[in-house]
């Protein structure tokens, strides 16, 4: 019997992944946490019975202890709580699928107490991808993707036997939507709304990361975290707009060959793989019938349309803090655009200026690394303030 | 210091295995066999010295021994001479690029003798995949496809570990080229001649293949093929055509995940892979580039109009003797065609009439298949000559 702990439990990923839970029958909830939504968050107390719930703001945790006062749940609050949730022996896999840079700790957390842990929050690597890793090799943690894409490259390099890898592996290609403004060039960007921006062809997801998916700085962070996850330089990911999201991504091996992995677009998925993986559980309803689709198509990204793409590789190959600054900045700046504060094209804008005013850290501790995210977000807030 | 023997030498498959061989560097032509082109023959002796050359028709035997009398390779000739070649412990890998039915002895000398097995011989398991399997069982040989879309099956299978390939293989997705004539129907097909039919869009090969592929047969013994290598049913190897042949077979795990092998077409990958497996060896300009193919499409195949397909399924079906007598009545109604003396949809009429006049012979020995292709043949030259 699986024990697992799903921090992020009300959003996207979140509620998939209890969905999951629910159809394998064989996982016990151990303990959930959410930010802020405690109506749901109380359902699903009250469906999976957890040991312990974790609510990130304290006065909704306060709330939500009275409104559970009579089931067997514990409410406990803060990032302290998540953290402590993420390391606590009771449970031996834990989802990271809180949003943003805010699921780093909990994802070291989970890593250093040596659990499974199905990552879905891009920060943890993107940000901390060197202290994830020896964290990991002192602990022996496993770290599995959820993410589509990531989830497909893994997928995929189950067929190489991991001693062989580092030799055999060439690229990794992340396909990429392309958001909803593929094709359009940037004076077409100007007067894009966050209402244009959060309507996503393929998938349903948070609206962070759906306006990330339209400035394809979405791409950008899985391009900095595969290079972490699969041990490549930003320069073995390539990034391909495949508008049917089909594909979830690709690897190429040194004679040439390319592995797919393809599927209809459902979360549930990769979340029920990095559960179960090794082993894959039969799944109902989710058939992919190429002859329906009729064709896969296949394009180049447009790197000067879409700048942050373009940045993201940049700040992979200077590396240390300036993965962790386009990050922060690039949160400080949806979180302005989705308050029509600024445009769509002020968020490119931002990230560059942060990006230029950035002298990086080398090989910066946890402290160092929510510093620089402190740093970015300012420094995004202070260009603002200037306009 | 990898020891091999190619059989079939002369042939597509057989001429890029040594280009593979020149390439790679560290590997030993053993013995080289081919059916009478000795002039090539005798280049490929004076490029690689084997120990061995065998041909098959014993009148060039003797013609090829006084040609290459000043050199340290020995010639000997016929069926037996393939079959020792194949046995022989002096090699450890032997190439099984022998065209047709004439293949199965020295593939099944290969199996027993416990060597690798590149195999590109379809009819090798189509109409012996029991024999081979119970003799692979006692060797422990390793088979090795190397047909594109069978290795492709192969490397994708490499994903799912072996113990656990039973439980989790749902469906094993061939792609097909869909041949010259993919989308016409029966009455566009009534005059088509060898040399239209000759004519395939992606791949080089053999005259009998590009038969084969045209009139989807060669889809139909990839399918037997397929459930032999696999261990699966036939119903659960599915066709789908693609015209671009980038995608070189797919499966399809019980969760609905779909992996794929893509790459350009190019025999030499999947032919070095058989070599190096496990390992993967660089090659050089074999980069597929996807944003220039722009799309890969997908349809179902027109097993109505391509009725050898449909054909197939059903001896895959029925088993026993009935899949090596559609491939033996096969062989006989493509040679009668490429000699114009039948029409395309007569190779049609040709299959289903002989698989309907057949008994299957149930759990066949080698005799019992012989005799069943001897028979199968028999028949379609007794049908060809009652018309």
């Amino acid at each position: 019997m699986m024990k697992l702990t799903v921090l992020g439990s009300t959003g996207s990923i979140g509620t998939q992944t209890l969905e999951v839970v629910q159809e394998q029958g064989n996982i016990t909830i151990e303990a959930l946490g959410a930010g802020r939504n405690i109506k749901l968050l109380e359902e699903q107390i009250r469906k999976f019975s957890p040991r312990y719930a974790c609510v990130a703001d304290s006065e909704a945790a306060k709330e939500l202890q009275i409104a559970v006062a009579d089931t067997e749940t514990k409410v406990i609050s803060g990032a302290d709580g998540m953290e402590e949730l993420a390391a606590d022996p009771a449970s031996d896999t834990v989802v990271g699928a809180i949003v943003g840079i805010a699921g780093l700790r909990s994802s070291l957390a989970a890593v250093k107490a040596g659990k499974r842990l199905a990552l879905a929050n891009k920060e943890t690597l993107v940000t901390a991808g060197d202290l994830i890793r020896r964290a990991r090799k002192e602990s022996g943690a496993e770290l599995i993707p959820v993410d589509s894409e990531h989830s497909a490259v893994f997928q995929c390099l189950e067929a190489i036997s991991s001693e062989r890898r580092k030799a055999e592996l060439k690229r990794v290609i992340l396909t990429a939507s392309g958001g909803p403004f593929v094709g359009k060039k940037a004076d077409e960007l100007r007067d894009v709304t966050p209402e244009k921006a959060l309507k996503h062809p393929n998938w349903e997801m948070g609206a962070k990361i759906t306006i990330d998916s339209a400035t394809l700085m979405n791409k950008g962070l899985e391009v900095l975290e595969a290079a972490q996850l699969f041990d490549v330089t930003v320069d073995q990911v390539d990034v391909l707009v495949h508008r049917q999201s089909i594909v979830h991504s690709m690897i190429e091996t040194i004679d040439g060959a390319v592995l797919a992995q393809m599927g209809v677009p459902d979360m549930k998925l990769p979340i029920q793989y990095a559960l179960t993986y090794p082993d894959r559980r039969p799944m109902q309803n989710n058939t992919l019938n190429l002859a329906e689709i009729t064709a896969l198509t296949f394009e180049k990204p447009d790197l000067e349309t879409f700048r942050p793409l373009a940045l993201a590789y940049d700040a992979g190959r200077m590396g240390h803090t300036m993965p962790c600054v386009i990050n922060g900045a690039n949160e400080a700046a949806v979180a302005l655009f989705l308050q029509k504060k600024i445009g769509f094209l002020d968020i490119f804008e931002m990230l560059a200026k942060t990006m230029q005013a950035h002298e990086v850290i080398k090989n910066p501790t946890l402290t160092d690394i929510i510093e620089a995210d402190r740093w970015a977000r300012e420094m995004v807030m202070q260009n603002f303030a200037r306009k």
